[in-house]
């Protein structure tokens, strides 16, 4: 369970250099990230599927605001990051597919490899894509942004998705792979952040989340999480 | 040599599934871009670095403008592709990683190939935040928004990948990887598009860029460009 004290003297020692002095537990990994889904969730997603023992730190927003120092020492000032014992790793897109290597989760043959990899930086780009319909305050702004978005850009991309995902029997590759856990995880991002509905109108899509949320590991993490 | 002509229709019958009746050269391997530098220039230096044979297939900005249903028919109506026979890969930095692997350009070690795509995707972070500044029309804000640029978060990443870069003999891994590259040709984007100053402050990245422009294969391709 997270408690604020050890999260807070946790971090700052893992990333002052001082971990030795301050560990309370055995287990070498750490995920640190905000108390969110987010862009975090897939690779909790990851992480319980493989069974991997791994500490899922939280930050609360209060506690980050008032943490300059701590987060002008995490390698370039983000969350998510993956620490395993004294090295640390940033970047969600990197750790989800590090962890996905330990796992077989990577495709063998080097195109479909990149094939994946493409598909992850395309819905990453389209996420970034969702910031300003997320930001604006006017609503009147918002509603038009938001317009733009459900009737031209999610059909643009999720028509294709869609069309990848029947080519490859329901997922991004042609097995089981980190960029199916990524793919979920940020849908559900871009679907609660946003608040736009992509799931009921892509069919092969709403499969795949179904199919990653009933993975073991992944299916007891949402029943226990809040 | 770049043939409008010729580009197009190879393009079209590319993307069109009907390559075989207007394939015009030996050569399987197609870069297809913009008559630009940006994201296809690190793309360039890797496949000439790694004596591989490809059509450096350029489109012109009014042929693109003209061709909606061209768009529609790549991955994800955008540039650069590599087509290798039948296949489209699309995503500059996963096509990098591909050329990457192909050329023992990728580290071995799973942490180490996860960390320099950190590096890759923060840079590329950072590319994007500078498209406000580029496409700022008010002298005024444009201004402002550069300012910010130059003296807060072009210092903050940079003096990180500095550190990292001396930590790696000059690399951004332990040695030469496909990273290297491409943070080059993205350095190289952002002083050109958004008129910034950055090897001159930083002398291990200007040193890097020196390093890969005199590379076999790099050398010869740069002389040679227009």
């Amino acid at each position: 369970m997270y408690q604020q004290g050890f999260v807070s003297s946790s971090l700052y020692s893992v990333i002052n250099g001082e971990r030795k002095r301050t560990v309370v537990s055995d287990m070498s990994k750490k995920l640190i990230y905000f108390d969110l889904k987010a862009i975090g969730e897939p690779l909790r997603y990851i992480l319980h599927y493989g069974g991997i023992q791994f500490e899922d730190v939280r930050i609360s927003y209060s506690e980050w605001a008032t943490k300059k120092k701590m987060k002008s020492r995490l390698p370039f000032g983000k969350l998510p990051i993956l620490v395993d014992g004294d090295r640390i790793l940033n970047q969600s897109m990197a750790i989800a597919r590090y962890l996905g290597r330990g796992l077989d989760l990577v495709p063998a043959d080097p195109w479909e490899e990149a094939a994946v990899d493409a598909v992850i930086l395309t819905l990453n780009d389209l996420r970034a894509s969702t910031s300003p319909v997320f930001r604006e305050q006017d609503a009147v702004k918002k509603e038009a942004l938001k317009k733009e978005l459900v009737d031209e850009t999610i059909p643009f991309y999720f028509t294709r998705f869609q069309n990848i995902l029947k080519e490859n029997n329901g997922h991004i590759g042609k097995k089981l792979t980190w960029a199916d856990f990524v793919f979920v995880g940020i849908i559900e991002f871009i679907e609660e952040f946003v608040q736009v509905k992509i799931q009921e109108n892509y069919p092969a899509v709403k499969e795949l989340v179904n199919k990653i949320h009933n993975l073991p590991g992944v299916k007891e993490h949402i029943a226990n999480r809040k």
